[in-house]
């Protein structure tokens, strides 16, 4: 455990190339440089050590530690920095409520199909059962990006951070056609602090490669 | 929409009755009998009206009103009332933050897996490749449980009630032997609370039926 009084996102050491880009810490990073908060990172070899699981239990990255605070789940993380600062949530009190909902939205009712949906394709699966599934969400989420620039307010919030990495993956296998969708991530993915963050998980991993060959 | 000063529900008029006592305005339900804030139910036929799309663009329930806000996704509504009652999440920091991850954690670490991996059950797969990721996850949880009595600390929070609705369905289809698990899941779902917000449904689709058939 590092003993910074920096935010610490805790991440794998390295991972193998088709992951690079997409690994979780990619969330907190992103989040962190919005605010403009200095942070560290501490690196795991293995996310299956006892050690490791005592902290968290399904041995997944990233792990954030803020201060006495500590906690595993990305959205989790995230919902903690956008309490503390307005530039990743309004401080009214429907605002608030509109980010978390839309936080949810992205994790339980696009994520949660969007993931197994993956999951189910890269395994090479034929007949890809939860398409079906997939196609109403994406459908469903293009009808409601065609009415908004945002999705709470008319300002950038967690919300859209979160949303835009979710749908960054049927983005990448360019499932259908969604212009609305596609403009949407590439607007969200063309922030500064994205594109930092972006840079900053690849050049770390790239590291890696370097150390491992050396 | 209702003009009640009390939170509405907002949840089916029917299901068919396989899902009566699954249907996720029990979370809400459930919630508000912890919390012992007397609470509306507002009905619809149809979740696929245009009206209801506007307030949510899924076309799920529950939605939850309280006095202005208004919210989709049961997981936010749940942190709603959470941050109104200390009964579902402790007032300190640390207390609030894990309960918040452990809140997350039901929704993205295990709904995530255990719904499509239903999902895949019921529509008759006969290699349900989810199966393996499953199993991992509902193992894990069987050793976080083994652990301890609650989630959070060493009381009942918000995050017991969505972690056991959420594995209440693996339970249902008894798959595998996770005697922690069950034994968890029978606990949190023997408080006055469940039991009541379980009967208040099961009731009101019974209800349904008695005027659907008179």
């Amino acid at each position: 455990m590092t003993m910074s009084d920096r935010p610490t996102i805790t991440t794998f050491a390295w991972v193998p190339e088709f992951a690079r880009g997409f690994v979780r810490d990619l969330r907190p990073r992103w989040a962190l440089e919005e605010i403009g908060e200095p942070y560290e990172v501490e690196l795991i070899r293995d996310a299956k050590t006892d050690e490791y699981r005592c902290r968290q239990p399904f041995g997944q990255v990233p792990f954030l530690s803020d201060g006495t605070l500590e906690m595993f789940e990305s959205g989790a993380g995230l919902l903690h920095l956008a309490r503390k600062s307005e530039r990743l949530m309004p401080r009214d009190p429907a605002g608030e409520a509109e980010t978390q909902q839309w936080t949810i939205a992205a994790l339980n009712s696009i994520e949660m199909i969007s993931v197994p949906w993956w999951f189910l394709e890269i395994s090479g699966a034929e007949d890809n059962r939860l398409a079906g599934w997939m196609e109403k969400r994406l459908g469903q989420m293009e009808q409601v990006l065609s009415a908004r620039e945002w999705l709470v307010g008319d300002r950038f919030t967690v919300a859209d951070l979160l949303m835009a990495d979710v749908l960054r993956i049927p983005k990448v296998r360019a499932y259908g056609d969604r212009p609305v969708t596609e403009a949407y991530v590439a607007r969200m993915t063309d922030r500064p602090a994205f594109r930092k963050a972006h840079a900053d998980q690849l050049a770390h991993f790239a590291a890696a490669d370097a150390s491992r060959s050396s």
